[in-house]
């Protein structure tokens, strides 16, 4: 790619001269030089760059997004809609990160995003906690960090947009509840993350709303450290063959999300049990891939488009502006979409 | 964040003081003067930018990947690939955009790159011609085209890398022959990519030697300027209604790829037909979604691993290096992966 230096040398002045001309100080240039210059430029194509501009500013057109997996479809169905809105109103392009869950991948990706000059990152990150997110608000990083509600008095300088996970859980066990559905069960991945929890929350709410508490039970499975791609179909497996197996077994499952569903359906299966024949399960999301199943997968779903725009907002605000409070944005309107995989339980099925 | 000039005031030194400390030219310095910036470094908690350094050698450690749509579990499958090599083996970070296809969006992004000292990019465009491609490699930019074969005998400076599309079409088709099939289908989106035209001509060669010329038939549906996420989903709607009513209804089918397949069945089973008991169906691509739905989804597996380590080998490799030669690397290592959406036709079956 060609330098200042090397438009300088064909046209045959100083770099500084053509500094001048590219930052329009040209005005008390003899017109022959800048012709000379404009020709180079045109001659060898050359682009001036945004690097030099963005020394001075310290700020780089670039959002940092860092998620789990970008192989995972909720996370690509994220991407997609930050990436529209990141672009269209605010001419910044989005740099990537896939982080499986790992503390030290993503402080690794903070820290280059912060060497690069980025200032604004949106975070999937679900860790434990959240200090290495606290220290990059501290050197002036604008940081959103989704799916985790704000922990209430403690202001830390990191915004917090998530879905209402407590809603979202007991809109999907309410409608298992109306089906006619008393032994439930919500169905996760190993390892407690806030919004888990948030979900399990729901699930036991609205159980016990409808006097369902002791039928209400809660399946962890999976690996116990191992956040990759293929963790959720493993706890999958080891879901359904418990399920399966189970004496008492539950007839109407909330899956912590729409990926997890999909992959207990086809566990389920592959243990002899019919989805919504011989159980029910309910997801959480609202993927479109969950239409394509046979059963369709009916799911709760979330403000995808909405978050993502919100998420943007507020990663684009300036760090410390008072009009943006870092307290969080709870996104509680979301909808039950019913499709195929909820159907009455068998007892019920039978009486009739 | 602090500058460079925050630190100097601090540590009450010049600008460039504190430069020759960062730059390891200390050596002169008072040992007092040097502790002083020391402790302002670590007090401001200063990072030294690396855009000064990109300034100079006028690259940016980051590697560019162009895709149609990032929600698209393919597309993210790949991407997950690419950054994952790109981080690990060479450093690099990824930075994405979704660009629906469209010339305009592909070429803004291609000018954002080399204004940010990007050289190295990976572009799964399937627009009709690469000369915004070309135009980027003259520019200094190392272009990896994905899914397109190099134009024979015409080298571009576009570096190919693309699975056999002829071949597994081609793998696709025999094993529907395999099974009994002799009414065969191609389903596709409308719009004839390079990639596309290479899986019509393996699936046709297939058909063909095994005489089978006369039944095999290309079915194109979908908006044509139109390439947004839904427009998989409105083809794969109109082609089940398309195949439902005609009189010589086909009994095996080859999607395009796996996303048009799961979407087929979807809409066949919409239109009251059965997948594999009325028709069978099969994919290209070997997303692990296909295997969750009922019936799992038989397909042929690309070796997307494989393909996107190549393809950031070649973008990482220094524009004109001679021991990358530009003329395309073609993957035939695919296999097909039988599961459920594949059955004898059943004609065949009844007269057992």
């Amino acid at each position: 790619m060609p330098t200042i230096q090397d438009v300088a040398r064909r046209a045959e002045v100083s770099p500084s001269t053509v500094s001048n001309v590219l930052n329009d100080r040209a005005d008390r240039m003899r017109p022959e030089t800048l012709a000379r210059v404009q020709a180079a430029i045109r001659a060898l194509r050359f682009r001036p760059s945004r690097l030099a501009r963005q020394l001075k500013t310290g700020q780089t057109p670039l959002l940092g997004l860092l998620v789990p997996s970008i192989a995972n479809p909720m996370y690509g169905a994220i991407a997609r809609e930050v990436e529209a809105f990141a672009q269209d109103s605010h001419g910044h392009r989005v740099l990537i990160g896939s982080t499986e869950r790992d503390p030290k991948r993503e402080a690794q990706f903070i820290d280059d995003l912060l060497a690069h000059g980025v200032r604004h990152v949106i975070v999937i990150s679900a860790l434990a906690d959240e200090r290495h997110l606290e220290a990059a608000a501290a050197d002036g990083m604008v940081v959103v960090s989704y799916d985790r509600r704000a922990a209430p008095g403690r202001p830390t300088g990191v915004h917090h947009v998530t879905p209402d996970n407590v809603a979202a859980a007991a809109l999907a066990t309410r409608h298992l509840i109306a089906r006619g559905h008393r032994r439930l069960a919500f169905a996760t991945m190993r390892g407690l993350t806030l919004s888990r929890g948030d979900k399990i929350e729901g699930f036991r709410a609205a159980a016990a709303e409808a006097g369902l508490r002791s039928g209400a039970h809660v399946l962890e499975a999976g690996p116990a450290s191992d956040y990759g791609d293929s963790a959720i179909g493993q706890a999958a497996r080891e879901l359904a063959q418990r399920i399966a197996k189970s004496a008492q077994r539950p007839t109407g499952i909330v899956a912590v999300n729409d990926l997890l569903a999909l992959e207990l359906i086809a566990g389920l299966r592959g243990a002899g049990l019919s989805v919504p024949e011989d159980l029910s399960v309910v997801g959480i999301d609202g993927l479109y891939l969950g239409a394509l199943g046979s059963p369709a997968l009916t799911t709760v779903r979330l403000p995808v488009r909405e978050m993502a725009r919100a998420m943007v907002e507020r990663a684009m605000g300036s760090p410390g502006d008072e009009a943006i409070d870092a307290s969080g944005l709870v996104f509680g309107d979301m909808a039950l979409v019913e499709r195929g995989s909820v159907a009455p339980p068998p007892t019920l099925r039978r009486a009739r």
